[in-house]
C-alpha cells in the first residue's frame, strides 16, 4: 500500500487475519501505519523511482490515498506492475472534471457544474443556480484545501487568484450527506455495504451511521446500485466510497475515493466484512466478505486531537465510563484538530449511540463532553 | 509477550486499535507473531539473561504460553519486572499438584487426584475410581505430551517408566467439555464470557459453540462465578481460561490458563470486546471491555494441515462458498495435524452454524469437507 496513514493501519490490521503479506510506502517512520507495520519503506510517492523500488518487492499495488501523480502511476503500468485500482480509474478520484463528465455520460445525476476561469465565469454560472457558488479545484488545490464555498463574485475571485484550475458547483440545499460503500473485484463480484449517513461539520467529517436513519428502501437500493454501476463503470479494484447529497429532487453525487474511507470505519466492528478486509479482497481478486451489518444501529464519531496532547489519561475514564465502546487510536502525534482516531458503538438506538460515541470521542481528544 | 504464536499474533493485531506499543520474544523470526510485529525480539525464553534483556523494554511482561520456568518468574519480579500474570498466580499452569490443592483448598470442584509414583499406587487409586485412570505429569511432560489415558495397570507403568513426576485423575465421564473465560485487572474488576462448550476429538479441541448450547442458566452462572472466584483467588492478571467437564454431579474443573485461550477466539467477531483486547486492558490495568456476544450463536473451528500445503490455493474456494465466514491464517509452516488457523461464523442456529464452520476449516485444512 502506497502511502501510511491510518487507512494503511487498519488495513494491515485486517491483513494479518488474511495471512498474507503486505508492505507499506510511507513518508516517515512516524507514519501511522509506519509505526505497526514490520519493515516499511521510507520513500516519496512522488518520486517515481520510490515507486518502482517499492513496487519491485510487491504482488499488487494499492493506495492509502489518491495523491500519487497520474503519470506515475501510468509509468508503473508501463513497467508492468499490477495496481489495483488501476491508474484509469484512479483518474477520476484526481480529476474532478474529469470526474463529473463521467458520471454525466453515464447519466449518474450530479450538482451543476461548470469549468471557470474568471470572475465573470462564475457570476454567469450563479445566475443560473444562485449563491452560493462552490468552487473545487480539478486537481489538487491550495493551502491543503481543494473545496471553497463562495458567497459572492469577490470571494470567488480571491480563489480564482491563487491560479488553480477550478470547477464551479451548485451548492446543494441537502437534507443530509450520505455515503454508499461498495467494492468491486477483478472477477466483477460486487458487494454493497448499508448506505450511511454522515454528519459533518466545518466540512469535517464528525459522525457516521450506519444504516442512515429512516433511509428509504428505495432511496438505499438507488444509492447502492448507482455505486456499484460507477465502480464498475469507472473499472475500479477495491473499495468505491460515494459521497452523496440526499436532496428534495433525489440522490445527487458528491466525491468518490478509491479507498478505505471514513464513512466504512464503522464497518470494523459492525460488518461481517471490514471494510479494509473487504478491500484487499477486491485488491487480490479473492471472493468478497458478506458486508451485512452485525447489529440495527452502528455510530462510529472521529476524535480529534484538543489542546492537551495526553489522550492515554483520558483514555482509562473513556474505557471506565462506555465498556462498549470500541476505541481505535491512529499512533499518531496529538495536534489541535487533527484527526487521531475514532470510536464505535454498536446497538439499536441511534440517538443513545450517538450520544455515547460522541462522549467518548470528544472527551477523548479534548477532555471535555463537548464535540471539540 | 513472551512467546510468539498464533496467541500473540492475535494480541498484537488487537493492539493496534489501543494505540500501545507491543513487542513480543519469539524463538525466531518465522514464529507465527514474528512475521507480523515489528521489531521482535529473538531469545530463548529458557534463559534469564534473555528474559532481562527483554524486559528491559517494556513495561510490563506478559505470556504467550506458561513455560517460561518458574524460577526465572520468580527471579524477574525480584529484579522489579512487572509480570501479568504475576510468578505467584502463573505457578497454577505449571505445577498441576499446586492447582489441585489450591482449587481443593478453595472448594471448587475437581476430578478425584491423587500423587502416583508406582504402579501399585495408580492400581490402588483404580481400586477407588475405576479405570481407565488418567495420568498428568504435575509439570512439563515427554514427548510433548502431559496427559494419558491408562486403560490398566499396565499402560500406567509404561508412563511411570519415564521417570515425570505424574499424579493420576479419575477418568471423568463428562456429558461434554465447557469452558468458562474471565478476565481479571490489577483493580480487581472481573469480566466474564459466556460459557461455551468445546468439542475435542483425539484429546484435541476441533470446535467451540458460543455460547454452549442449551446449557442452563444455573449451570452457566455457576461457571462463571466460578471462573472469577478462582481468578480472584489466584491472583490472576489477564484473562483466565477454566476447562470444565459437565458431569452428572454437576461441573468439575480440568484445566486452567492464564493467557489468550483457543476456547476464546470466537469473541474476535463474535464479542464486543474480543479476549486479546480484553487480555491487553487487564495486563494494563485499564477497565475491561464488555464481554458481550454480538449474535445469538457463534461458532469457531481450528484449522489443521492436511497432506497438501498449499493452503492459499483453497482459500478462495473457501470465501467463494461462505461469504460470511471469517477466516484466520496463522502464517504458520503448514505440517500435516499442526493448527494453522481457524473460521468462525456468526447466526442463530447451531447446526448450521457448526456444518459451515467444519466444512471451512476441513477444507482449509485439507482440501476436503470431511474433518481431516
Amino acid at each position: 500500500m502506497v502511502g501510511a496513514g491510518q487507512l494503511a493501519r487498519m488495513t494491515y490490521q485486517a491483513s494479518i487475519s488474511l495471512g498474507i503479506r503486505f508492505r507499506v510506502l510511507a513518508d516517515s517512520p512516524a507514519d501511522s501505519a509506519a509505526r505497526v507495520c514490520p519493515d516499511p519503506r521510507i520513500g516519496d510517492y512522488h518520486s517515481l523511482d520510490d515507486l518502482l523500488a517499492f513496487a519491485a518487492g510487491c504482488d499488487v499495488l494499492t493506495f492509502d490515498h489518491e495523491h500519487v501523480p497520474g503519470e506515475h502511476l501510468a509509468a508503473l503500468e508501463d513497467a508492468g506492475v499490477p495496481l489495483a485500482p488501476g491508474a484509469a480509474a484512479l483518474r477520476y478520484t484526481q480529476d474532478k472534471l474529469a470526474m463529473r463528465e463521467e458520471l454525466t455520460r453515464l447519466g449518474v445525476p450530479c450538482p451543476r457544474y461548470a469549468v471557470v476561469a474568471s470572475p465573470g465565469d462564475v457570476a454567469q454560472f450563479a445566475a443560473q443556480t444562485g449563491w452560493p457558488v462552490v468552487l473545487k479545484a480539478v486537481s489538487g488545490g491550495y493551502d491543503g484545501r481543494g473545496v471553497w464555498v463562495c458567497d459572492d463574485q469577490e470571494q470567488a475571485a480571491e480563489v480564482l487568484a491563487h491560479g488553480v484550475a477550478l470547477l464551479a458547483e451548485e451548492y446543494v440545499p441537502f437534507v443530509r450527506e450520505l455515503a454508499a460503500l461498495v467494492a468491486r473485484s477483478p472477477h466483477r463480484q460486487g458487494a454493497a455495504y448499508p448506505v450511511v449517513e454522515t454528519v459533518q461539520r466545518d466540512g469535517i467529517c464528525r459522525e457516521v451511521l450506519a444504516p442512515a436513519p429512516g433511509l428509504t428502501a428505495i432511496l438505499a437500493e438507488d444509492a447502492q446500485r448507482l455505486a456499484l454501476e460507477v465502480a464498475d463503470a469507472l473499472g475500479v479494484t477495491g473499495l468505491l466510497a460515494v459521497e452523496l447529497f440526499e436532496t428534495p429532487r433525489g440522490l445527487l453525487v458528491n466525491e468518490l475515493a478509491m479507498r478505505p474511507h471514513n464513512s466504512g470505519h464503522w464497518t470494523i466492528e459492525g460488518a461481517r466484512t471490514s471494510q479494509f478486509e473487504q478491500h484487499l479482497r477486491a485488491v487480490l481478486d479473492l471472493p468478497l466478505g458478506a458486508p451485512q451489518p452485525v447489529a440495527p444501529q452502528v455510530v462510529m464519531a472521529n476524535v480529534f486531537g484538543g489542546k492537551d496532547p495526553d489522550v492515554y489519561s483520558r483514555y482509562i475514564h473513556v474505557m471506565a465510563a462506555d465498556p462498549g465502546v470500541k476505541v481505535h487510536l491512529y499512533g499518531k502525534a496529538v495536534r489541535l484538530g487533527r484527526k487521531i482516531g475514532h470510536v464505535t458503538v454498536l446497538g439499536t438506538d441511534v440517538a443513545e449511540l450517538r450520544d455515547r460515541a460522541m462522549r467518548a470521542a470528544s472527551y477523548l481528544g479534548s477532555g471535555t463532553e463537548e464535540p471539540a
